[in-house]
């Protein structure tokens, strides 16, 4: 457990590197009037994160041995998606954050015309990554990427969420009712990160859908020790202001459940997500270790 | 002239009915919560519009005998490009503008928060239809089809021009800043609608060539009169807001050239257009049609 801990921080480290360097070199600056987007896209998606959606993508991917390039590739292109909604979440008009990431958000460091510009052109350009040769020699495999996720991303998924969650503020939720927003908001992209990989690899549907499973129960685990963090750590801790959902007067999974409860469920998600993996053997080591990162991280 | 008149409204009108039920099915209503942002997404794409980009795939498409349903599908996912892009350059962040064909614009209609989520729902809308089986059985096509959108779409096009056209509000451009704006701001989406006939039916590089000129000629001739527009007719012909970019103090095509020499400009963008398509004999009337159309529309 312990070694694992150490392991999966270097393991974390390691890959964040790979894909902020990925990222870097698939939004590379523009020249004139256009730079000014391309330099919030840039900002946003540069320089931060946990990029535990990029870590899935590329853990699952190591599964079956695919190529660096091709994961890397898929695993920025859900990145990109991941950081297009935190720009247009913080805009005023959504949740109005002005922090992310210990920064100021995106319409706070450029201005809101700016920051919806860039949410688009990332969202974009995840696309052009994913259409793209050099992410799967495989046409039929690059427009499955494709399709998946846009669904997870679209009005079925991360944008109905959104919709949900936002609507919740002006009547609070029941369990049920919050279980589902963010099993669309938070969990459609976790799970296509994790599936991602054995799509890459042309998996059968039984993994594929063994996958989609883990994703699912870390996805839900991972949200529920977001809602544990917003109620009890400090803002200096994640970067980003605490204590949000109390006041506005959200219902959380801690709000209804009860602390000790929430985390009880959180811990059960993980070690039944770590369990998912055990049929893949040794690789799945840092994916087994991420499941019960999540419900303990500090941040 | 005036037989290619008469036929060109018919037929706009018989391929507008045809991209309406097609946008109706494939944007069908949800229930709970996440319904409000589809409802949005209805609304803005629904009920209206000349469908000039649809237009433009579906008569492209039929110079090949390109399907119905792989052309209408093809059509539907860059108008939901287009309708993504009116919100999002309604919004008070950006062109501020409250009218939208002829109806309260989508943030007026709904509120902000749902009009920035329901133009990213139709981006992202715009892919899942392009990766779907139903657009093309060749995969290698709809990833084409993918990448090519994509990159109309996002920084080196639409939103890479919006970008340039709120920062030109501060120092008002040249001719050549103009041009240069308008052909990523409107022109690139224009033009690929024009190459998607050619795409979709796997035509070779050249022809693809030959629309693309088209449809470039054709996009600058429709926003140097769309300029003329603004300049000359009325709010209740155009059902938008008229007269806004010399209330902005924004340079344009008409206050840089004078009406006198930028409706000489588009006509012969309109004639060379027209000229382009001729290799394609009967078949095209109707392309041929449209560039002269564009720049003596009322509306």
């Amino acid at each position: 457990m312990e070694l694992e801990a150490v392991d999966l921080k270097a393991e974390m480290q390691r890959i964040g590197a790979r894909i902020e360097a990925r990222l870097d070199a698939l939004l590379a600056p523009a020249q004139g009037d256009r730079g000014r987007v391309v330099e919030a896209m840039r900002y946003s998606a540069l320089g931060g994160g946990k990029r535990l959606r990029p870590f899935l993508v590329i853990e699952t991917a190591s599964l079956f041995d695919v190529p660096a390039e091709m994961a890397e590739r898929a695993a920025a292109a859900v990145e990109m998606i991941h950081c297009y909604s935190l720009i247009h979440d913080d805009l005023p008009a959504m949740d109005d954050s002005d922090l992310r990431r210990g920064r100021p958000s995106a319409h706070k460091a450029f201005d809101e015309a700016t920051a919806i510009l860039a949410g688009d052109g990332l969202l974009t350009e995840a696309f052009t990554v994913l259409a793209h040769e050099a992410t799967h020699t495989d046409p039929s495999v690059r427009c499955r990427l494709v399709a998946e996720l846009a669904e997870a991303a679209g009005q079925a998924g991360m944008v109905g969420g959104q919709m949900m969650d936002i609507l919740g503020e002006g009547h609070p939720m029941t369990l049920e009712q919050i279980s589902q927003m963010e099993s669309l908001k938070t969990g459609a992209l976790i799970r296509v990160a994790a599936r991602f990989g054995g799509v890459l690899a042309s998996q059968n549907s039984d993994i594929v859908a063994t996958l989609d499973q883990y994703g699912r129960d870390l996805g839900l685990a991972f949200q529920i020790a977001d809602d544990l963090l917003d109620a009890e750590a400090s803002a200096e801790d994640l970067g980003k202001p605490v204590g949000q959902d109390a006041a506005l007067g959200k219902a959380t999974f801690v709000s209804l459940l009860g602390a000790e409860e929430a985390r009880r469920r959180a811990g059960d998600l993980a070690e039944r997500a770590a369990g998912r993996m055990a049929s893949f053997g040794p690789k799945a080591g840092a994916l087994q270790a991420l499941a019960r990162y999540v419900v303990e991280r500090k941040g």
